[in-house]
């Protein structure tokens, strides 16, 4: 069973190789912390040791989730948080998961201008992962990241992940703190609202807040808020609302002490807790359906999906009898297989 | 097994209601079609009986996919192919997975304006499906809702999902043909490359085409279309490029006729074939990854998923070794209750 969350990764040791990266890694080596992050993203046969190395060594840093829809100004945003953190002597690290950030995507017209306002200072971690890929591959691989930076002593880590669909709103509730964004006009409250984005929010940011209508976006959001029942996952805790200008760095004071009463309260309501366990939680069973999944694609032909996918595409029978001859093939190949070796 | 896919619908038979219920949807019963779609939504124990009732009667609906980032128009969008295939006497039904869509979000302020356009027209059919839920939720369920529009005779079925994030695109890439939308400036196009849209596009709509920047748009996609290698998935397929104003009904004939372009295509390269065995692969595989994780959430405690993660937050052991733990847990508790029953 051990082959299939990281393929050939069975008889996998820790290597001196590895072992000397997570040293160095552990000692806030920038670069051995992004190949670790690399042989993540890869599924490399080194993972596991790794992460079975890593395993004591649960982390202390502070994950903050920041969402919205596409140009209301995360990547600024993030960029301001990185600044403020740094002028606290905090060390950050970014990890960006949306694929219209100029953190992620800045290889393709090499708009990587943000990035390199931190690139000489060793306390600063830029990463994008790739939000697309095989089915919980960000779910699986976004919690071991984080376990990397854990590793490398960063105390603040900033997911940046953009507003909409499933995927991204699951990773956005892996952080400690999650922060939405807002821009004034464009009815963006309520385009949150929609999303579902609004329920996920521990603070609102309006940015923008220079233009015209940031009053009014404000005034609706509070509104919004109102009208929603109290959440029974965060009782004692209301969303604040902090106004923002992320070019000029207003506000940006005002959120990161927001982030920071968040933070107490989640340590004193014994709410951290609970959302360490919930991300524990979805990390092993995002590895788990992600191993499911290989297996699915490896049966041997007659009883895989393929023909499977045949008979269905023909109407010969429905997709869920199909599929649960597929789990049934599974189970039953597995149960050979350890007997086999039994 | 039969249990997981829908619970408790292993002993459910078609009852004469549901028998009626499929009878009705056939003979073009918008009402009857809706409360199937309902059905498929909530995962009913009458689902699999429908489904098998279903499976023979493999349908013809040609499946248009429209994805781009919000703002660019889907929705207008969406509303003039509705207009201009009921001019050419086509049915088309419309589902909607985008939460930013007025389809979808329009029980909140009202905005279901232009779905009453249409709300007398029995040749269309209007419904917008949940964007999150369940894993595997909506890979599962959009197949289901199609092959139900199927068997109620519409001509053409057109899914409207926000061009962000991953599920959605997994959505676009069941479509016969996936058409991508882009507006002028906001660099869009580099956002939609960032995005990975580009590679699912069948066909671009520069939409928005009225506004000054809209050449420069045609031009930038032109480019990096030249850039980009032929797709090995689509040879003999080059995407063409259509300029609409989709508020105004400009250029949306001509939208029309790449699409029924791309048909012809589909069904003279094979590719039409093997689109739909794709669609049945996923659809078969979300449904059984979907029953795998419920099966994950129902172990007892102790062997569980709870248990599993307290051990993984507490740094007791990796998540790679949990989730070993909870596959192999799942597959022996599988083979008890197998041999139990034989």
């Amino acid at each position: 069973m051990a082959d299939d969350a990281a393929p050939d990764a069975g008889a996998a040791v820790l290597t001196s190789d590895t072992d000397r990266l997570i040293d160095r890694a552990s000692r806030g080596d920038l670069r051995a912390l992004a190949r670790l992050v690399s042989l993540i993203e890869n599924e490399s046969p080194e993972l596991r040791p790794i992460m079975r190395a890593l395993a004591p060594r649960t982390g202390s840093a502070r994950v903050i989730g920041l969402t919205g829809a596409p140009g209301v100004g995360k990547s600024t945003t993030t960029g301001a948080l990185v600044k403020a953190y740094r002028r606290q002597d905090r060390r950050v690290g970014v990890i960006a998961v949306d694929p219209s950030s100029p953190f992620t995507g800045g290889a393709l017209l090499g708009d990587r201008i943000r990035m390199q306002d931190h690139a000489t200072d060793p306390g600063v971690f830029i990463r994008s992962m790739a939000s697309r890929g095989h089915l919980g591959g960000l779910a699986a691989a976004t919690p071991q990241a984080l376990r990397v930076l854990d590793l490398a002593g960063f105390d603040v880590v900033l997911i940046e992940t953009v507003g909409v669909g499933q995927a991204e709103l699951e990773i956005a509730s892996l952080a400690d703190t999650t922060v939405v964004l807002i821009a004034p006009g464009m009815g963006d409250a309520i385009q949150a609202a929609k999303a579902g984005i609004l329920e996920v929010a521990d603070i609102f940011a309006v940015n923008k807040a220079d233009r015209p209508q940031a009053q009014q976006a404000v005034r609706d959001l509070r509104n919004m808020i109102a009208l929603g029942q109290q959440d029974p996952e965060r009782p004692g805790w209301k969303p604040p609302i902090v106004s923002t200008v992320a070019t000029t760095g207003e506000g940006i004071v005002e959120l990161t002490d927001k982030i920071d009463a968040h933070w107490s309260w989640l340590s004193s309501s014994g709410e951290r807790e609970r959302r360490r366990l919930n991300r524990a939680r979805e990390e092993v069973a995002a590895i788990a359906v992600g191993a499911l999944r290989r297996r699915m694609g490896r049966l041997p032909e007659g009883d895989g999906l393929d023909e499977l996918a045949r008979r269905v595409a023909a109407g010969e029978i429905d997709a869920y009898a199909a599929a649960d001859q597929l789990v049934g093939t599974l189970v039953t190949q597995e149960h050979s297989g350890r007997a086999g070796r039994a």
